[in-house]
């Protein structure tokens, strides 16, 4: 069986207006407005230079190097978008000005195979010398990533051949053998790019790199100190007086090899790229330990340490997790960039395991967070995605300096925008999953794929409207029959799944999550799913004191919250009686085409004459009001103003005596 | 009438077994701990190095400057609390220390009269070069307030004609004369010391320098902008790349000219201690403008920025105020010392208004957030006193770096220890206040004090256990009788008191708070005071989130809380029925003498099987659990562990359908 963790895009077409909507906006508004970011030609917007350092590295500008030590990888990461646009439909100005950068990119290439524009302009001398904070295998994975799109977009090796002489290089500098470095990435990345590159090259000694880096890591004596004590104790960030990304080992997951690790720590973002990388290196050297790591500290993330959103990363310092049960909704990280790095360790899972909970959380990574962290109009960003928001605080209480109640144009570090634009934009590599056993199908997106599986060819059509609407509909296209299984997943908010083929029931009994339809199938053969979408109401673990006496409400795959455009202010007064009934309602504005829920709700509001303290606390006065809910990644697109995922729970049960 | 700010405490002997102990507590441990400790002689403590260093500069011992830039403030609030101690009891040797140290500081003064070390002896050429950042006249105020304590504990002038040297030469350097500085400082303290000064000494031109101080804050061109220019734009902090208090002059509340501003705002410290001054300097000069800006600001500050336990500054960023309505309960600040400020600015509306509300927040701040600031035996302190406490998540996120779970002993930045000592060892001063209209009975602290007011000369005997008991009697002790106007507070927890004199009952109608009773007094008259004290279930007002549906419990002047030793861990999940009765019962170990609160309680636990999230909440487990509440000030004696203020309130009508 060929491996599809890196499926060719140009076999399915999304047709779901849901979906197509979304990628039309990165086509016709996002990947054009970081086109011209990239180039410093918009005027309100924190100016990037990327494009600027790449010409200047080529020798076709003159100029300083400007922007972070990363700034390379937005490039990377614009052209791996554009590469997936490309596979959807032709687009010969884009594939022009893709050529172009790709031009660039190959004539600053050094000839020895290095490539990174931060080195060659302003530390020539000091490559490779930093690997603990400096990104330099973090953006050579980026840009294998953007190679081997291309490649596989247009078929054009321009840039895959620099990626390889790159690799190449990188495969001799690194390694156990004399002379080479023991080194490894402080942001992974290279790891699971290393992986696509070796998939897309058939070149062994990639996976081979990957594995050095994956093995290598956190193993004594410990790299980062030797490297550290080799280039006189500097530290990229001496100007702060910090050396701390040296010294806090477990913030770059480098504190013990990953096989012994046992919970999800440190950088969000790095944890997930990494594991991502350790999944895809499990799955194709077989190796149960790290097979074991990668379902180990999966779930320490997801039963300990995930927001409901599919968010990740606890805190702002650092952008990190922090520790069992510990979820503050206002202060939250959950960085956009971590919830798609966890969508990607999810799928590499999936082609490890075959298991829907995995696709569970990658849905609501999706549906949740990855979309928040845009507007509905496509030009603006979150990096960070609270569950909670009261901007009238904001400002005084510098816990909430890294959250934004607004979502903003541009940032300095513009490591979001362009990763949520490559990841909407191939979003039909996450629909399917091809496994010796099965043809899994993870997400109701509509969509035509082509597929070839047991010697046959086949159309899988998706239709339906998910998320909003019920009933999906998956039907056979193809020329004679053909015997396959299709896996269909059994959402884990779904209670009564029913399943038809052509009309006729089908008892969904779901095996990890997916019901296995083994059989010949006809041209024309229709699979009706219908997954009824109640209101849910979500309660929480009792260790997670943050949604203590509280619920959420989530329907389909999206959790929902409060804002006050359509609540007031003062949302913590609000609460959701335990027999409200919920009325779904059609959004109007920048809502049209959105589900809401309306509910009867309170109002608990004690008086507010006298101080802040009042003896024997007089019964609130409790009125009615009704609540509305909007999904939750539809928030602040109504201008500024409060929010709340948890809403008080009234008059529930679990507040009166027993 | 003569000023009683500085109450002579020779003429207050302490007698209520309650505060008894904690004076035994600061004479037998406190001081003499910190004695060792200012001369570095703890081993397992971060080292002071604050004698030293006046050693140093008085040429009797070579060496260099350490520690903090105000380090020297630790020596004067050191003499301070020896000062006060030497009022309650002689005490040749500790008389004898504080006279040596008195010697060093003496020739540790320069012949122009200025005193500090560490420009002495680390940046001679930097004098009164950057006072927004470098405390030198912050140092000067404690030193004051030194001298005028210990020239009125002893009689001994030595140190109070330091101080006077050390003020004529600051008055010399600043002022609207030619040549000399428009400066003020960035950390207030001086501002009421020179009050004190001028009160001790009748000297009006400290009384001026005082007023210029405050007058000259927050005008433009802005003085630390000025100064930063002349210097060369150089920080204090350089060294980690900040000129933040520079450029945030609201941090020192120099943002605008005090009688301008409306909020509370920046450094908690600073803010009390400088209102502190201001409202001292509002009386003394009867300056209407001053004294609306002392009750604006007071009141922005109680009525939306105040915690329950008498604490401000809701955040450790720059230990400050955050924003109406925004107190956290676990990331809060809430500084020792900034209660123990407030308690200061607090007997300085005392005197200018004669309101009990000012006694009460005073009485509040007193009984919860600077008793909290140390262990029951004197020996840890904490500098930050969170409402709420979950060590295990608190290594995790950084957003709790600030909060302790358990008291330290000693700091590097040791400005709490010492200020619990002083304010501890100086209660005296807080219980009476002195006005031509009354004299004015603000703390129930048994105790015998020698009044002079009116022309009569007398002892007003204090009885009773306060806080524990109800019962609070004044005895007159006097040779004849006499006439004045006795002025009783009536405590704003207390919602029926009862009053009799001599057995008699007299209607308790106070005025401002406080019954004035004016009268001809004889030897041997009694006012009978009670003061019911059943539990009080405490509410917040709507705005307040973070006590949105809890509620927290107060019993006479004590805030309670639940500790983890007494009620298991997973502090959230208990909640206190609204129809929960009360029983008050004896602590033992360490708790030995203490009341506590015993009351029915419920555990919502639902299942911990499961993931993080559960679907249609399932109606939690609810388990009937006794709860034990103890006094905050007690909190954290027994080892670490959760600690909970605010309460859930289960089953309340306010959580149910109207």
């Amino acid at each position: 069986m060929s491996d599809t963790q890196d499926l060719d895009l140009h076999r399915i077409r999304i047709t779901s207006p849901f979906w197509a909507q979304y990628q039309a906006l990165v086509r016709d508004v996002v990947v054009p407005y970081q086109w011209q970011a990239l180039n410093d030609r918009i005027p309100d917007a924190e100016p990037s230079h990327a494009i600027a350092n790449f010409r200047i590295a080529a020798g076709l500008e003159q100029g300083d190097f400007f922007g972070m030590i990363f700034q390379d990888s937005d490039v990377a990461k614009w052209l791996e978008a554009v590469a997936y646009l490309l596979c959807q439909q032709a687009d010969t100005e884009l594939e022009r000005a893709a050529d172009e950068v790709i031009e660039v990119l190959a004539a600053a290439q050094q000839p020895d195979g290095y490539l990174n524009t931060y080195f060659a302009l302003k530390a020539p001398q000091e490559r490779w010398s930093n690997l603990a904070e400096c990104h330099e295998l973090y953006c050579a994975g980026h840009l294998f990533e953007a190679g081997v799109a291309y490649f596989q977009a247009t078929g054009k090796r321009r840039l895959l051949d620099v990626c390889c002489r790159f690799a190449d290089h990188i495969d001799g500098v690194f390694g156990p053998g004399p002379g080479q470095l023991r080194g490894y990435p402080g942001h992974p990345e290279v790891e699971l790019a290393l992986l696509r590159l070796h998939e897309a090259t058939g070149e062994s000694r990639y996976l081979e790199l990957a594995r050095f880096f994956v093995e290598q890591r956190g193993t004594q004596p410990h790299y980062y100190d030797v490297e550290f004590e080799k280039r006189g104790r500097t530290s990229y960030w001496d100007s702060h007086g910090r050396d701390w990304m040296v010294r806090d080992k477990a913030y770059s997951q480098a504190h013990a090899p990953i096989v012994e690790q046992r919970t999800a720590t440190g950088h969000a973002v790095r944890f997930v790229y990494l594991m991502a990388g350790v999944a895809h290196l499990a799955r194709l050297s077989g190796d149960e330990t790290k097979r074991q790591a990668c379902l180990r500290l999966w779930d320490d993330m997801v039963e300990r340490q995930m927001y409901i959103t599919g968010g990740i990363g606890a805190q702002g310092w650092g952008e990190s997790f922090t520790s069992a049960y510990d979820l503050p909704n206002d202060s939250a990280y959950a960085e956009s960039c971590a919830s798609i790095g966890l969508m990607m360790y999810a799928s590499r899972m999936l082609q490890l395991e075959g298991d829907a909970r995995f696709a569970d959380v990658m849905e609501r990574a999706l549906y949740n967070t990855v979309l928040a962290g845009m507007s509905l109009d496509g030009t603006r960003f979150f990096y960070v995605n609270p569950l909670q928001t009261v901007p009238s605080i904001m400002g005084g209480n510098h816990v909430y300096d890294h959250v934004k109640p607004v979502r903003q144009r541009w940032f300095t570090c513009a490591c979001c925008p362009p990763n949520i634009a490559r990841l909407l934009a191939s979003l039909g590599a996450y629909v399917y999953t091809q496994r010796d056993d099965a043809l899994y199908v993870n997400l109701y997106v509509g969509s035509d794929a082509e597929i070839r599986r047991d010697g046959a060819r086949f159309t899988l059509r998706q239709h339906g409207d998910y998320p909003w609407q019920e009933r999906v509909e998956l039907e056979i296209l193809a020329d004679a029959p053909f015997a396959t299984t299709l896996a269909v997943r059994i959402p884990d908010w779904c209670a009564r799944p029913r399943l038809a083929i052509n009309g006729e029931s089908v008892e969904a009994v779901p095996r990890k999550g997916y019901v296995h339809l083994q059989r010949e199938w006809r041209p024309g053969d229709r699979i009706a799913l219908d997954l009824p979408m109640p209101v849910l109401r979500i309660g929480a673990h009792p260790s997670l004191r943050h949604a203590a006496g509280k619920v959420a409400l989530q329907r389909g795959p999206l959790v929902y919250c409060l804002e006050q455009a359509d609540n007031g202010t003062d949302l913590h007064q609000l609460a959701l009686p335990a027999n409200a009934g919920f009325e779904l309602q059609e959004g109007n504005g920048v809502l049209a085409g959105k589900t809401l829920i309306r509910s009867e709700g309170l109002r608990v509001a004690p008086d507010t004459a006298g101080g802040l303290y009042r003896y024997d606390a007089p019964e609130a006065a409790v009125q009615r009001q009704p609540l509305l809910f909007v999904p939750y990644f539809c928030w602040a697109n109504r201008g500024e103003g409060e929010m709340r995922v948890w809403v008080d729970a009234a008059g529930s049960g679990a507040r009166h005596v027993a």
